[in-house]
């Protein structure tokens, strides 16, 4: 739906309320009247798409629904001041649950300097619904775009990925310091995080900077849980494509000079890690695809643009 | 649920992220690392409960989902800038649904300058869910809080009370050009919007300001809507007590000096109307009741906060 949706929507709406829509960056920026500029998302999580209570700690969701939104910031290296939470609540047991929630939701807005600055809270005869928007502002550095790589740059990713279903879906740690350590230490041209996978993620991207990429699959940060998962699925895929495709990882990906990227990777600055995964180039040069995987051999296919679609 | 969660949750949170909790105002108030303010405030809106797929249009529950939270910033007399929508919709038919919620969202948004700055759309198995947050500035007067009454200040309220079922709590105007333009022409010492109804409304302002208050029933401005539900409702109440506790009026309640009330009231320049309805006093002079009713023959009665609990 979202993004035939998003499409109408672009069309549907004046001139003059379209430019700051963020439908291409992951969270919004805004011009205050008084100078200044305020970087704005949100995220909406329910029972039985992005969580089970059955099985997922509500303090797990709680801090789930406030990460997710410190990641759109991150991608940004924009710094995250204060969340608003709204919460529909089943009626029975929703008031424990609520605190059940807060008590995921407080150390990390703790840990990050995020002002838990209001709310609303309801009761229903249905399922959990919890939405926080994230506000922060952004630093001299800028916010960082997805539309602002360029060829020749080199793709970077912090951590490693995929698996992120044993666990790591909800007990990643947003890239907020990272982001902006490198936004002051380095040159970055383009960012956002990995909510969908690093082959479709990295599709936005190049859409974006209308450029297309080339991704060293030998050199992709593959996690042991995409390890783990590829050993206990049947679907054959190997740690690698969980890593290209698994989704939520929650992890960094910039676009930088070579000479920056090198740098970094051999200074290993951040304890997350940071490794380069391949290069943007220019669109002309990608004959019948905008992404290419390119294998220890040498060999060159297309990289399909294949993801966790929310 | 909501009062003692909030309690919960003001004692639970370190004293550093609970000043700008909001909990007593109609929006919070964050503090710029750059300087400025913003003003921000959420709303969740969930079938069944604030709304009847069934019965009202989707138009109409988008537009009010925005509504709400102008009015909140009206409260304040902030100018609202910018708004996030997230959506849950349902599987079936959400994408139509989700282009008739904004055409009710989006005609709004341009009248008040309100930018649709991003937002969240997912599906699921349940119910409708829309949450709109809304951001604004302030301005040089300052925003207005529920505890600057003083004793001795005229309650003005704007528009006509009462009622709001029969369609008002859908079509209702938010007040946040009038808010404006008293902020600037008037001495405003406190303000909120009245969503509960009056009684219950101006006994959190009097909670608020530590103050008491008499409301002089014979001037409470009743609603053409309020005496038709009370000739249609057969619980025996009379107009006034509607105007008094149905809610959903969303008119603005204010505090202010009482030669500047009746200057206003004399000179009448808002087309929606104003009306003096009686005076804050100090707590002490409250005996057995924080506010009072006067009624025409000057007799005096406690005032039950009694309205429309969300």
């Amino acid at each position: 739906v979202e993004l035939e949706f998003l499409q109408w929507l672009r069309n549907r709406l004046p001139l003059d309320m379209r430019a700051p829509l963020g439908l291409s960056d992951d969270a919004a920026i805004l011009q205050l009247s008084g100078g200044g500029r305020v970087v704005a998302t949100v995220d909406m999580l329910t029972e039985g798409v992005d969580f089970l209570l059955a099985q997922d700690r509500p303090q797990r969701i709680g801090r789930k629904a406030l990460a997710v939104n410190l990641s759109d910031l991150a991608a940004m290296a924009a710094r995250p001041f204060a969340a608003l939470v709204a919460l529909t609540l089943p009626r029975k047991g929703g008031m424990e649950l609520a605190k059940q929630l807060f008590e995921g939701i407080i150390p990390l807005a703790e840990e990050f300097g995020v002002a838990l600055a209001g709310g609303d809270t309801n009761t229903w005869d249905g399922p959990l619904v919890i939405s926080v928007t994230l506000l922060g502002d952004v630093t001299e550095h800028g916010p960082l775009l997805r539309s602002g790589a360029k060829a020749g740059d080199a793709i970077v990713v912090t951590g490693k990925l995929g698996g992120s279903r044993l666990g790591h879906q909800f007990d990643f740690r947003p890239r907020v310091r990272e982001a902006l350590w490198l936004a002051e230490n380095s040159e970055l041209h383009a960012g956002l995080d990995l909510s969908d996978g690093l082959a479709l993620d990295l599709w936005r991207m190049c859409q974006a900077s209308n450029l297309g990429a080339i991704v060293e699959i030998a050199r992709v940060p593959v996690s042991e849980d995409a390890a783990k998962w590829a050993a206990n699925v049947v679907d054959g895929s190997t740690p690698v494509e969980h890593a290209l495709s698994d989704g939520e990882d929650f992890e960094l990906l910039l676009a930088m000079p070579p000479r920056d990227a090198e740098r970094l990777v051999n200074e290993q600055p951040l304890a997350c890690g940071l490794t380069i995964v391949g290069e943007f180039v220019s669109a002309s040069g990608a004959e019948d695809g905008r992404i290419w995987r390119r294998e220890a051999d040498g060999s060159r296919a297309p990289l399909v643009p294949r993801g966790y679609e929310h």
